[in-house]
């Protein structure tokens, strides 16, 4: 038997555990969706996201947590599709440095994304860097919580950051975790605009 | 002293190390970034980062293996902003069954890759789940090694898929790997257009 074959009969069978797994998921909700660790593609993740659930012609909305402050690539292009923004846009916080300015953007932001998280218009919410709001302490956990929990049935809503608490873990349907095996940026190289912001 | 001033102090020492390193990477160059691992987000994050450059107003390409064979929502959303897509559209190994005909098709839309990795007005090039193409054997190794090494000093290329080959990483600049720590097909949901596709 050559390598042809052999092949052949490996992706037979590897189809049919294929078709078995999907005929055994069949439950139609919302996802919520983690993304945490400390290497690069959290936010991207999200992003790329919301770019495909916009480009097949639901909606999506955006709330970012901490980022926002600087000419955003990934904001120029999905607002001309009509994605709503709400930036906290203070940075990060060792450039703040203020800690009750911090909670006092934090808290206006998450009311807007409170709206998002309570409209079924929107297929999609993206909740960027939100786990250091839970982190830090600078937005109320259980009222987090329970605003995801209580979103509707068929929206789903992605958290990006690092060290998600394990409550965020426990509810998602998905976490995954990226490790940062290395980074250009440790070698020197310069974060480059239109990749790394 | 209050938890405010603490967390000023803290920040302000973190700041100094955030500035220390950021004064450290001065290298001004295209990266390569591996994005690999079981976990859901590879794919996303290579077109998130297309977003975002294509949202700072530079040109970026993109080669899917494996998938593109339906509706693709970042596809219809790229493809809008003059964002070319090369798209080998034969669907997964297990379902075409046909491993010459797989090769066949890999190595024309490689053919276009070459071209994208040639060119330098492309600031970024995504190579959306190259990573098959060298794990199967699909296209020669030092070839497409090769082409990545030498494409423009200043352009960015991402590669996305599950195990990324040695070489690879040895040859990025950033690596991340996505660890699958759960994941909501496995608990029945079924895959979701504008989240999962």
């Amino acid at each position: 038997m050559d390598r042809n074959q052999k092949h052949k009969i490996k992706a037979q069978k590897q189809k049919e555990k294929v078709d078995a797994r999907v005929a055994q998921a069949q439950i139609e909700q919302g996802i919520m969706l983690v993304i945490t660790g400390n290497g690069k593609g959290k936010s991207t993740a999200g992003f790329g996201t919301v770019a495909r659930c916009v480009g097949h012609g639901y909606k999506a909305a955006v709330v970012q947590f901490i980022k926002g402050q600087w000419d955003c690539g990934e904001r120029n292009l999905l607002e001309q599709h009509g994605v709503p923004f709400a930036v906290m846009g203070t940075g990060f916080t060792w450039n703040t440095q203020d800690r009750e300015a911090d909670i006092a953007a934090a808290t206006e932001v998450w009311e807007q994304a409170k709206i998002f998280l309570n409209d079924p218009q929107y297929h999609l919410v993206l909740l960027d860097e939100l786990t250091y709001m839970l982190g830090y302490d600078y937005l109320p956990k259980d009222e987090v919580l329970a605003a995801l929990k209580n979103r509707p049935e068929q929206q789903s809503v992605i958290v990006t950051g690092r060290g998600a608490i394990s409550e965020l873990r426990e509810m998602a349907d998905t976490v995954s975790e990226i490790k940062d095996i290395k980074h250009a940026f440790k070698a020197g190289i310069k974060a480059r605009k239109g990749v790394d912001w």
